[in-house]
């Protein structure tokens, strides 16, 4: 383990942290609030990152170990620091409760333990939205875009943090990927600013709804979410949004230069946008009579589906009332993600496919031992490793969320809202079902559920992997 | 596909079932009972399975394909031949909730649409019991051991219909492999009637409660399940009895044989005996308030966790009003299952074993990625086939769970019902939680939804694949 290349580049990431600061800080001034919940906090990471990055490592070699211990250490600081300003501020006086909020934030959950949010400061507000646009495209990709490549490490950091099992790197080069991908990013915030603008939102309202958007977060500064802004084109722009950061991003990057017929081409795409249609009629017809009009049915039906499968979690509608089959249909979208290579977040629809396919290959192979089988997606076979990997992924998965909701059952919550909340964390969704309802919050859980939420949230947003790895002892074993 | 000897094995199993239908047609004669239901099925039985069986074809060959296709057909035979007797006694009157009642019987899952059985004939009750310890060792190994093997086609149906990764034949012929199971399957019942008789239950009521266990079925002849019977000492029979039969055959082969090394080396008995311990302790611990003393404390959990591990399904506490803790493991419980080559469902113990182990061997292979790593149960490599199809298996198990879920939710019943209902049939346990609660039954299901859960039975108690092959295109295809 190169425990002198892992501090400086845990160094680099609190420095970006202290930097990414002065943006709420900037907004608290603005807006004549109280600046030093967020001077405090720089100071404090100046501090610890400065001497960390001054001594820069003569061996930069890292390999995939340190990658993924890296990129977990990374995110659990990011939100340690991160829900400072929060406890300075007095806006979370429970530790425990900050972090859960900060990590909810950076993993673009968007789950929240405070019962109500407007009388908060904007400044405040507004660091907990931008987590979500920080936390959405990754902030070690963020550093990669930033810093000049110092060797082979970039590969493993990036390939430890973006989601899905996707091809990964778009041009030869990681930096330039990550400059896409980046530039990708803010172009389609910006543009979603621009929109809800014209829709009449105030500017600060635009802005801290485009970041939860964009990282597919589901914070609001309303109590009761984006409905509390009662503007249908608002819900029109936004649910077409959370849709669009949904998509790999890799397909932005394909019309960008041209290359239209791979986005046809995308089997992901297509299921993507399959998914949604076949979901949004099930509960369309399903929840039909709770509407006025078949214009507000649909808008708000969409709205939700596309708030739920791309695990954003914004509502317009208490869907908990809503009748048990379009509850079910709901849970199932939590489960299904988005696509791989987006913002959003759970088991993702190519991995889905994949394992699908999987299945179909499985029996063929039954009925025929002797036959060669293959997966293939977008026409590509696929390996062995990512069937294997994808498969495995599963295992965890289910692990993980299975683990999460046992531990948080000693609170003695109804168990309909135990399974939604930890599927609703290991996704990173946010809103739960049952006792909550889609506006509650997860103020009733004790500390401890608390906590393990919190790293149910880091597992399913850093794809499980290398938060196992730091906790495997296999890692820190010596060769 | 070769049709003839399709028609020829499916005929001797209708002829198999017409003569097991003797045996509760002799019950029903000694207690002074309507035997016409039996007689009436006996005759169907006889009409369509005797011309199949005296036709014998020349090509006795099948393969995979043919064998997967056969079981599953067999077993969807028995079930609506089976549930003739129920029709024609009026004991059911719905043809549906026949077939659901004799698919719960036969797949040893004891789910029952009946809100009381204690006013229907005792031959009837009979049947119903004798169906889950038919079921319990597969019909098919029966017709092995008794049927001379023509060919090439035991080791495939054996393979279809005995659940989990198990290593198979336990002597080089598959027909004296068969019959050392039943033996073994016969002696264990035996001893077991006997044991009851000693704790003074009528012989009537020991017979049936041993085919339920043995089976581990679940199905009782009292409404209130073993409770009814208020006898400890027949609670610790049956408990105990419960989990000698989700043990793998296997062992009890080893320990006829003296190999008793093989039994103390079994990875699976060691994970399951500590699954049962660790449970026990947990619930006893979170429930210990609820009862009058250790003794009555201890029986009653350790009843209950013997019966939902191994699948039985029989109760004597009404769990869904235990703490969530304490639910939420019962819910793990039912997913995890007996061990593998036992007449429990589930998972099986070994599958979850060789899943866990193989995330260990992904973590590693992540973090050293030229590392060679294989997975290890009782000491031997688990082969790459065999992983493989424990990854798929669970992907398969999931979906159909699911799915389940979401057809059943039509019906708009409660989440946490429909939840445990699905993973009750699927798993072949019997009783769900919420609404129905453990003594509950399924008839609040409208009929779609009860033939639904049928087929997950089915899907459950022939682990998945048999019956995906039989419902798949690319099994009726020409080569």
């Amino acid at each position: 383990m190169n425990y002198r290349m892992l501090r400086y580049l845990l160094g680099c990431i609190l420095l970006i942290e202290a930097i990414l600061m002065l943006l709420p800080l900037a907004v608290s001034l603005i807006l004549h609030e109280n600046v030093m919940p967020f001077v405090y906090t720089i100071v404090i990471l100046l501090v610890i990152s400065t001497p960390c990055v001054i001594l820069k490592p003569k061996n930069t070699q890292i390999y995939a170990r340190e990658g993924f211990v890296c990129v977990s250490a990374a995110w659990i600081l990011l939100a340690v620091f991160g829900a400072l300003p929060f406890i300075f501020s007095g806006a979370i006086t429970n530790p425990i409760d900050a972090f859960f909020e900060t990590v909810s934030g950076f993993t673009t959950t968007g789950a929240t333990i405070l019962p109500a949010v407007e009388h908060l400061p904007k400044g405040i507000l507004f660091w907990r939205s931008f987590t979500h646009w920080i936390g959405g495209m990754g902030v070690l990709v963020f550093m990669l875009a930033i810093l000049p490549s110092a060797g082979g490490e970039a590969i493993h950091l990036m390939r430890a943090e973006v989601p899905g099992p996707t091809k990964g790197k778009l041009v030869p080069k990681m930096r330039q990927t990550a400059l896409i991908l980046y530039g990708i990013y803010i172009a389609l915030t910006c543009i979603q600013i621009i929109a809800l603008l014209l829709c009449k939102l105030p500017l600060y309202d635009a802005i801290v709804s485009a970041f939860a958007t964009a990282g597919t977060g589901g914070f609001s500064i309303l109590n009761e979410s984006i409905a509390g802004y009662h503007n249908p084109a608002a819900e029109w722009v936004i649910g077409v949004f959370m849709l669009l950061f949904g998509i790999n991003f890799n397909l932005f990057f394909f019309i960008l230069v041209g290359k239209i017929k791979y986005v046809f081409k995308s089997e992901e795409l297509r299921a993507y946008l399959g998914v949604v249609a076949v979901a949004v009629t099930v509960i369309l017809i399903n929840t039909y009579h709770t509407f006025e009009s078949f214009g507000q049915g649909l808008r708000t039906v969409f709205f939700q589906v596309s708030s739920i499968i791309t695990t954003t979690g914004f509502c317009t509608v208490e869907f908990n009332d809503w009748p048990v089959l379009s509850k079910t249909v709901i849970v199932m979208l939590m489960m299904i993600g988005a696509c791989a290579g987006s913002t959003g977040g759970g088991l993702k629809i190519s991995r889905i496919m994949i394992l699908c396919k999987n299945i179909v290959r499985e029996i063929k192979h039954m009925i025929r031992p002797r036959s060669v089988n293959v997966v293939r997606v977008d026409g590509d076979v696929v390996p062995d490793e990512t069937l294997r990997s994808a498969t495995g992924y599963l295992t965890v998965y289910i692990l993980v969320t299975i683990i999460t909701m046992l531990i948080i059952s000693i609170d003695g919550i109804s168990m309909e809202t135990n399974l939604t909340a930890a599927v609703s964390c290991v996704n990173n969704i946010g809103p739960a079902l049952g006792e909550f309802g889609a506006f509650g919050n997860f103020s009733p859980y004790s500390d401890f559920s608390t906590l393990v939420l919190s790293f149910s949230m880091l597992f399913g947003r850093l794809e499980l992997v290398p938060m196992m790895v730091l906790f495997s002892p296999h890692a820190w074993k010596k060769r």
